[in-house]
């Protein structure tokens, strides 16, 4: 399996190809993971020579670094629709939301819960990456424009979701609050994402287990429902939804808290890994 | 009064100074309107050398084209809480959603009607553009972080605002279903923004009209409230909110149909000018 990270050297950025514990650094072939994605080429590129570096010596940053859009799924595996008790049926089209790229961080960067809210929680979700353009895009090819898959944390703040009359945006947005990684692998075949299990675990608590098999919006379905409104184009990101489980669902609620580690597994792309920390003041 | 414009040639992108009909291109400066913002220089940019073109030999686009966000405050004039007729009290704080921006076009261009929805309504609105980098920037130093102001159509698809359970996402993302334009202003002075008027009219019939001194929610709020949890950067782009009397409002609503022609004036800006036509198929 390739594995593509970016990474930030604290001085410059860069991306790669990742085997084992060392990054083959591919800056030279295209200055992002996006600019690659968008010449086709990503796949091959495992195979491209450049400067070594080891894992150990960069901090992980989101794989996309710079997409156009990051679209975020709502209410999308079974049951999660009566989590509201809102008493109202399960919806006929997706919930989407929209984050910004700097409310993610990568694969070991602490996810940060700021002074403003102590309701931090969860959402392991599987994430696609859009490799061809289109428009009104068909189920039967919707695979066809996925250039890779990814793991999100899609980390909110809870009592910031419902802060006014309408949307989540504020509680979606704090910056790194989520995160994305730890790596994007190339999309080659349907099976890696039409069953595949999705676990998140809270110090090593299993929180949240479905598969994607399961998922109420299924990924072709939301590859054709977004592009009817919009556009998309290589390097769009797509969050895909989170299962049962989260914090805010348990009584009480149980938020995250600093030292927490939370860890998004996704079966054949691997785990993402993050601790919670106090916003440390400016 | 400055005004910086983006444009397309059709075959190339530029931006730069307009003065009457004439553009001096400042591409050779800065390659785009937002690297300029980011140098703190935009306003002195008004006096610097560069090549002519002629307004009616390009087309324009929306002046900040590549922001890292477009940021969207819903309900925010007097008697629009009182519109959704929900019986909910005014909020405590604003409600905000995501745009894309290929979801506007420039001014002259073509406002597009979908083949999926003929709901397509107006919403005419102040827009600030983010000069200086922040976070939980207050309300006294809220000016200082503002580049240019423009206009906007905030164009809505009424009936997939509502098309899921969540958020307005889908209903104010068709491609080029809104506007910005036609210009950005440097920001210099308070007079600017803190009273203006705000017009919208639709084949000369005035539909909207109000004043930025009623905004239930002022420019120096928006700024604080949206820096709480999001870093905003130069380049940023923010959508004030609308007055009432949007088509959807009406009984029974009134919605664009292809040939009419929509204007937003804002006092001591411009105005913006878009037609509707309807979109045609690929």
């Amino acid at each position: 399996m390739s594995r593509f990270v970016s990474y930030s050297t604290g001085r410059e950025t860069g991306w790669g190809h990742l085997d084992g514990d060392t990054i083959t650094d591919l800056t030279a072939h295209f200055p992002t993971m996006r600019a690659a994605i968008e010449s086709g080429a990503l796949a091959a590129l495992a195979k491209a020579a450049g400067p070594h570096l080891a894992l150990d010596q960069v901090a992980l940053t989101i794989p996309v670094t710079d997409p156009e859009k990051i679209i975020c799924v709502g209410v999308n595996y079974p049951d999660r629709n009566a989590e509201y008790k809102d008493g109202q049926d399960a919806p006929p089209n997706m919930s989407l939301f929209i984050r910004f790229p700097r409310s993610f961080t990568g694969h070991g960067q602490p996810l940060i819960r700021p002074p403003e809210s102590h309701q931090l929680d969860y959402e392991g979700e599987v994430v696609i990456v859009i490799g061809k353009a289109g428009r009104r895009i068909s189920q039967a090819a919707a695979y066809d424009h996925i250039a890779g898959i990814s793991i999100a944390n899609e980390g909110t703040l809870r009592d910031w979701v419902r802060h006014a009359k309408f949307n989540v945006t504020q509680g979606k947005n704090f910056d790194a609050s989520g995160s994305i990684g730890p790596w994007l692998v190339p999309f080659e075949s349907a099976a890696q994402l039409d069953d595949i299990a999705l676990e998140t675990r809270v110090n090593g608590e299993l929180r949240q287990q479905d598969r994607t098999s399961r998922m109420l919006f299924p990924f072709r379905r939301i590859v054709e429902y977004i592009s009817t409104f919009t556009t998309l184009v290589p390097g769009d990101v797509i969050l895909c939804g989170t299962p049962t489980g989260a914090g805010a669902r348990f009584d009480p609620p149980i938020w995250l808290k600093p030292g927490d580690v939370v860890e998004v597994s996704a079966e054949g792309i691997g785990t993402l890994t993050n601790t919670i920390a106090d916003e440390i003041p400016a």
